[in-house]
């Protein structure tokens, strides 16, 4: 039967209800599974728009804040499932993070503040690196709420290069978002503050609380930050929100919205209503219009004033040169989202039922007028809101953030209160499609939604409840982002994806054939500053170096063995263990722990990673590779052995081995070791008798089997000298070592050989 | 069109391959979706066995090890979604764990070793309470590979309760397993090593080197392991490994087996072959038989000597009672499995390609026969393997771990090396089935597969390596879980999970309606001792307390504020905050943050957490809710105020208001308030007009509605006071409040009432 007949049969046989005969794979027809879980159709259609078979890629992989973990999550789409949890503000000992030498230096740098450490991050939202205003797959940036601060991350390896402290904000929210060419990244201050450390009593909030807008420099080439050329411009004390860069016409500007405009001061233990409602009273609030190049002409040409040694544009110099201007905006908004042709804006205010779409032109056409309904207490322009509307539509209860779709003039808003999503049209004004979600959607994602070329499809739903949609785990819930299909006129809700770890507030989707992470990294490379490491070794030149008070070990792992395998050192000194990772095959990961120490080494192939600790206690300290790597990963072990101070080895005898070979065992050995030999030599003619070298997997696994029979040969060698001295204990061994090679180099090809099968692979000449 | 004429044409549509007219839901067909995504007719009836729609709830809930990461983790089956990581021996932020200081206790005291504290675990092995032998769904225990303890979480809350430091091992692995009544928990050593804490030179490993199995009293009805009712037996510097419990017939016993029963040790950097090699040079090792009864007896009769303050039976000893045996099973074996009839025990030798089944009647015969085949170096008496073997059955390359289903007979073996799973009969001793997986299976996981009553349905493949299966993250891969469907002959996989924080060991799955986890606190109580917390508070009696160098603060929080809002502190203070979640309503989460301190806590329903930091810095610090709970959950904010040391107040005139407030705005406001009111009490109507008591979410709702409308009612009574005093700032401040509960009751109203609608609630008298 081939295969369209096949399928027709099993179709057929679900529709007509008639019991198929069991296949070889199933002995239930999809009718039957569909009524044993309570399926319905749209429900299949929607698990056939998600499932992702094995080895099957996604078509789009989200970045998105982890929230309170303090760190980023990875998951595709449209499978939904998460890929990588990448540590960030957090400590994370899978990935080492936080536990290896070379990521202590980028997160004690990145939480140290006035001789406090903070380790955790509330992150928020992350950005993309964009060319031309398109997403480049090169770089993510994220920010922390708690803790004013700006992360980095290479797409090449997914790991955070560089944290970045805010030096003037107390409180931040909206960042980060970066200009169309990644020149600049917005990091935007929340509660109003001080910008200067020092203690100000909340009588003289008005007065000298302050708002503000960071511009952080980065720096493409060298993939950082630059904090040196970067600055900030003075905001009254509204609460500023997001923010978004103008793109296209709209280049050179942007746009932070804000809440509180109010300026109100709670204090509910004193008797005085809440900040919630002083700061939700008024009608309108401010959408801060900031030109931008104007402000780095003025950073440029000194015009700043350095706070904490960072450069701040005050708002007097902003009014005069005409950077920053006010514009009343709905009720308490949230998003403010610049369209792909960068001609309008969108704001939707939380407390409104209505979304603003405001002109950019017209924007300009006042400006450029110099008219204006007024100034704020501290002399900013307000532009009439009239006069910049382009459209106001009704689109639901509490709506928060607008995202855009493929299709010219789609944007979708998400609707906290009503927990809908609403599809609509933006240049005609009128609501197309709305989908209720489950529950109390904050931001919303559509792919590439935020860039110059969205990408349609599909939309998530990031909810802040999840309340029944899930197992119950204990009081404190998942959050539920859920996926829909977006690529017809009605939206179709498709997946609940629970999310297992932090609150995600925004996350950003690209395609996923934007990124081309690496699978190794050069021979001893150290990770976090993309150089070669000064403490990588080669194979063979493992080495222990000691000065007073301090072991310094230069050591290698690859499957099965760290070498050295016995670390001695003397109480009171400092211990450095530096790793790298000989492995070139994909995948082969090592770790490195130390029994009751604060150690845990990752070492992806090609990595160096260093440890130190102080071996304050005499002792006893099993050392081993944690993850599982080979058949004999449990045998990857070694001993840290600290030796009290003064210790002085006794004149014992020789150690007695636990086991004494004989020249019978080393014989039994070889013969075992030359059959093995003759399987590998059969899976090695198969191999090369059909065209591997078109299958680029197979070519890898032939690397690395070739590394392994290479390293076979070696152990063999000894082996055999050993033999010729007689020392069968020795030569023994090493003929097990060498055996050992074999094991692995077998394993490798026979998967090397089955992937050939299964891929038709042909004979060649 | 009725339902199921709606499906007919669905589906009839797909086989026949003509185009239906777009749905309302959907332009495309079920074959369109099949031939745009690549799917055949296997992945269709996979993703229709696995996909959950929105609501619908999973059969199973797995809890896994978290490996490095050292948290566990919890994913369902068969939608194989992540919902939650749970907090162990790593500080996790968005749990509060690890930063708030309730947590801080368990995590401090279980991760302090001579002066260090070591913040990750190498988690394993978890294991599900249980009750004559099947789960109950009420605790889970956890261990750590590299610093030995054993960690106790609550299946009420999901919350870790108690950490135990091993106070004789310096490496484990073979932990955790429980007795059929969870009076006992495993936890075995792994590499050998003193048992005292004393440095003793490798040269003396045969002599003073130890292994271990210790025996972890569990208290049931305290929840909490009893350290000084616990005991281990010392074992011979073989490196112990997985161990079991029996049951039934075998109830009283305990099985640990090992490898490296070479007693080899490496030395790589000094010629010496590495520990790889000496330790998989013999083709047997050792399975250790336990009379764990009769050292239970032992210990309880004083004939135990204590190391490190903990009991130890030793060697002289268990081989004088007759509590420890050795039998010889075959090269390096990982698991060991009693079967759930208690009568067998399988083996499987990782560098053999058989699995070994052993009849418990045997051994006991030869036990009871006096019957050995010899002794060890260390006197312990050996039984010949080939008199208690009941099967040898020759499943595959690399065997490691086996688990049972719920037919009589049949046994799943993970098979590493081929990167299969064997399905087979250990009654028989019979292969029945083998299926490729993807790549390099450690463990696998059948459902309650370790219990006496196993559940069949599914098996889990714990691959070790993903390498292609997923989009590329980086040289860091996530591992890959592959589901299983084993309801039928031929096993089908069903579905590739990446594991996107920590490589997991073991997992372990349970019938999810065993699990009645909790969905809020009883006001105000310490989630990690489960009782009453002293600092909780009532709405109303929130206050601060003060006394030389600290400040003491009684708080509440709810949708949306804090209470306090602002807390003054002297430089220096040591400051400690106490918060209450004063909310009802499942899965409102609020949480506390303070801006630039190390702080966060997560306060479910009910809960009371405590935060302790030094104000070692004059500033302005705002602190918010870090958990979006509420439509005005940013405005849920306050300012900690650090004034230097002998700050005085300035006499400033009172501070300006951001807003005056006028009796216009507050009759403007009040008559809003009014219409609302009008909305809610016809959405009220409605509710109580249906028989809403007959479904208990909407009873929920309603009783969280009716908790905002008093708060409501209480707001306006404030805010009508101010007005009879013409106080219009104030009287219009309290009534904006008064509104904000009623928009919080309108859309929990709302909810409810579609809710009702959706689910055909049907009109009372």
């Amino acid at each position: 039967m081939n295969r369209s007949m096949k399928l027709a049969t099993l179709l057929a046989t679900a529709s007509f209800g008639v019991l198929a005969a069991a296949s070889a794979w199933s002995a239930e027809s999809l009718q039957d599974v569909m009524k044993r879980r309570g399926l319905n159709e749209k429900d299949v259609l929607a698990a056939a728009k998600t499932y992702t078979p094995t080895g099957k890629r996604d078509e789009f992989l989200v970045f998105s804040s982890g929230g309170q973990s303090g760190q980023v999550l990875v998951y595709g789409i449209p499978s939904m499932r998460i890929l990588k949890y990448i540590g960030v503000f957090t400590p994370e000992p899978w990935q080492g993070y936080g536990y290896d030498d070379e990521s202590k230096r980028i997160l004690d740098e990145g939480s140290s503040i006035d001789g406090r450490k903070v380790l955790f991050g509330d992150t928020h939202h992350p950005a993309l690196s964009e060319t031309d205003g398109d997403y480049d797959g090169q770089y993510l940036f994220i920010n922390d709420k708690n803790f004013p601060r700006v992360a980095v991350i290479d797409l090449r390896d997914f790991e955070t290069k560089q944290i970045v402290k805010n030096p003037i904000l107390k409180s931040e929210h909206g960042g980060t978002f970066v200009s169309p060419n990644t020149d600049y990244i917005i990091e935007a201050a929340q509660y109003p503050a001080p910008l200067e450390d020092d203690f100000v009593p909340l009588e003289q909030f008005n007065e000298k609380y302050r708002g503000a807008v960071t511009y952080w420099r980065f720096n493409r080439e060298k993939g950082r930050i630059e904090p040196e050329n970067s600055f900030s411009i003075e905001l009254p004390p509204y609460s500023q929100d997001l923010s978004d860069f103008g793109k296209g016409p709209s280049d050179g500007w942007s746009f932070t919205n804000s809440f509180c405009s109010e300026r109100y001061v709670g204090g509910i233990e004193r008797g005085r209503p809440p900040f919630e409602a002083g700061c939700s009273a008024k009608d309108t609030d401010f959408l801060h219009v900031v030109n931008w190049k104007k402000a780095e002409e003025l950073f440029k040409a000194g015009k700043g004033k350095k706070i904490n040694g960072h450069v701040v544009i005050d708002l007097a110099t902003s009014v005069k040169e005409g950077v920053l201007f006010l514009i009343p905006e709905p009720k308490s908004p949230h998003g403010v989202d610049v369209t792909p042709d960068g001609k309008l804006i969108t704001v939707s205010g939380k407390l409104d039922s209505h979304t603003t779409v405001y002109s950019f032109d017209k924007i300009m056409a006042q400006v450029k007028a110099g008219k204006f309904s007024g100034k704020d207490e501290y002399g900013v322009p307000i532009i009439d809101m009239a006069s910049v509307v382009h459209k106001q539509v009704e689109l639901g209860l509490g709506p928060l953030h607008t995202q855009y779709d493929a299709k010219p003039c789609v944007a979708y808003t998400s609707l906290y209160v009503d927990s809908m999503l609403a599809k609509w049209d933006y240049c005609e004004g009128k609501v197309l499609d709305k989908i209720s979600i489950h529950y109390n959607i904050g931001h919303l994602m559509a792919m590439e939604g935020d860039t110059v070329h969205p990408k349609g499809k599909y939309v998530v739903a990031l909810n802040k409840l999840a309340i029944d949609r899930f197992n119950p785990v204990g009081p404190l819930h998942p959050q539920n982002h859920q996926l829909i299909d977006a690529s017809n006129d009605k939206m179709q809700l498709l997946y609940d994806m629970p999310l297992p770890l932090g609150e995600p507030h925004y996350a950003v989707a690209i395609s996923a054939d934007k990124l081309k992470p690496h699978i190794r990294y050069p021979h001893g490379t150290d990770s976090r500053t993309e150089e070669k490491h000064p403490a990588s070794v080669r194979a063979g030149s493992e080495r222990i170096e000691r000065k007073p008070g301090k072991v310094e070990v230069f050591g290698s792992v690859i499957r099965s063995h760290i070498t050295p395998e016995i670390i001695e050192v003397t109480e009171g000194d400092e211990v450095t263990v530096h790793l790298t990772n000989l492995e070139r095959a994909q995948d082969e990961t090592h770790g490195f722990a130390v029994s009751k120490h604060n150690v845990n080494l990752s070492l992806e192939p090609g990595k160096t990673a260093s440890a130190t600790f102080k071996a304050n206690k005499a002792g006893v300290y099993p050392y081993y590779c944690t993850e599982f790597c080979s058949a004999l990963h449990l045998e990857m072990e070694g001993y840290l052995l600290v030796q009290p101070a003064n210790y002085k080895a006794a004149e014992t005898a020789k150690a007695k081995e636990g086991v004494a070979y004989t020249q019978k065992d080393y014989d039994g050995r070889v013969k075992a070791n030359v059959d093995t030999q003759k399987v590998i030599d059969s899976v090695v003619g198969y191999i090369t008798s059909v065209n591997y070298k078109d299958f680029p997997p197979v070519v890898a696994l032939v690397e690395d089997a070739t590394d392994q029979l290479n390293f076979a040969k070696g152990a063999k060698e000894k082996s055999e000298d050993f033999a010729k001295k007689a020392d069968w204990q020795n030569a023994m061994l090493w003929a097990e070592q060498w055996f050992q090679y074999q094991v692995k180099a077998a394993d490798i090809g026979l998967r090397a050989k089955t992937y050939l099968e299964q891929h038709g692979a042909k004979k060649v000449q």
